[in-house]
């Protein structure tokens, strides 16, 4: 079966990195969903797509393990891998590494549900993902 | 005439640290906004209640100044004054005090104007705000 | 065995607010370090403690399971529990309840290690953290 | 006299954006501080190669004017001009554009200026500075 992955390029930012030098780990947050924008441009399954099919996606679930630290001007690479489910949710997993050397740098999944307009949890996969992931192969 | 204020305490997080040991610059904008929020509910003009009647109130200007750094754990005063003006708009001047010994940490003004549901700029004072001015002895 | 337990009551500010009116999942990383800096100063263990030390304890798994939302306005407490361990590791369990009506927000963890000066890993109960635990019974 | 300039490509994060959907007033710091690095890189006088020199260079000013919101998604550019002057300070001017059309969405304005080791204002132009306008001809 088919993996579907995508890549994003970050360069850390003199905002995200703390008091001793590092980026601060609540930054990572953003580190991954530049990543799940990457891969929603990339597959067609972006936050807009998806609000225009009347679902929102929220985070349940979201962990990160960090590493190694990230330094101001470092560049580094947020891989994202898309973990294929039964279940009407999306997994991810991701990988940081440093664009230099390749290091490590943190991995973490997140795990996000479907909701309807009225904000209900929707049980089974709707239409449009059906479709989607039809399309690539997924089921 | 009567002038309006508010003040709001905050104390600095660590992750509004920047690696230089003192508050990023940019954290000011959560600072003042604190203290619009504070204005806002002890004279009821928060945005919920703007946008209940209609309205956005976004930023048009914003400056800050800043005078001395704040550093982790420091616990800061956020004083917020209306500055009444004939036209629809609402200006807000701060200045941000340690405390501790009532230094003065830093000054900035901002501006919002009208828009209503459809994202149009109002040139006149809309019904609720002409009342909301009447109540506090503004005009 | 005593369980060592703080609370950090927090209020959503319009900018951890998200497109979805719901605060952004990113946001919760502030809210749990609220929570450690409130736990830091009632026990005598925060940031600056520690550092005065000789040590870092940067955060190495961090995860959050978001169960409801939080809207712009809440009022939400955060508590936060030391999980004892033998090894030089500081975890920490985490709830947020809204304070209105205690509903559960969110759970979450995190465990840091100890770093000295030069980042080197430490593998053994630091010195003035074996004194802290023995202070507050916990070894 | 020459005119330095930068300009640096940013697209609009999910979590830059508010519950009005659009880009946070705030977020702009970041946008700025994005073009600053921008410009540091293309002419050598980054954070860093100031830092090692032996000077900080906080923001004493900074101001915006929001023209027309960033929505998510956006591809925005931020031009900064350096603004040259004989007090010991950095002036940027900045302009951000959208990418499509070319539309003004703000404007900025930020003065730095420079602190020695000892967080002392440093009255005159520190000799590396001295020599870096001498190499770019603005002195």
């Amino acid at each position: 079966m088919q993996e579907l992955k995508a890549s994003k390029e970050i360069t850390v930012r003199f905002s995200e990195v703390d008091s001793m030098n590092i980026v601060w780990h609540g930054s990572y947050s953003l580190y991954f969903e530049d990543a799940r924008t990457a891969f929603g441009e990339q597959y067609g399954l972006g936050y807009l797509d998806i609000f225009s099919q009347g679902y929102y996606v929220p985070l349940v679930d979201l962990s990160f393990n960090y590493k190694q630290p990230l330094l101001f001007g470092n560049k580094a690479r947020v891989d994202i891998v898309f973990k294929n489910t039964e279940t009407a949710k999306l997994i991810f997993h991701y990988e940081i590494h440093l664009v230099d050397d390749e290091r490590l740098i943190a991995t973490g999944k997140s795990t996000q549900v479907f909701l309807d307009r009225d904000y209900r949890l929707v049980w089974t996969h709707p239409p449009f993902y059906e479709e989607w992931k039809k399309k690539h192969h997924l089921i």
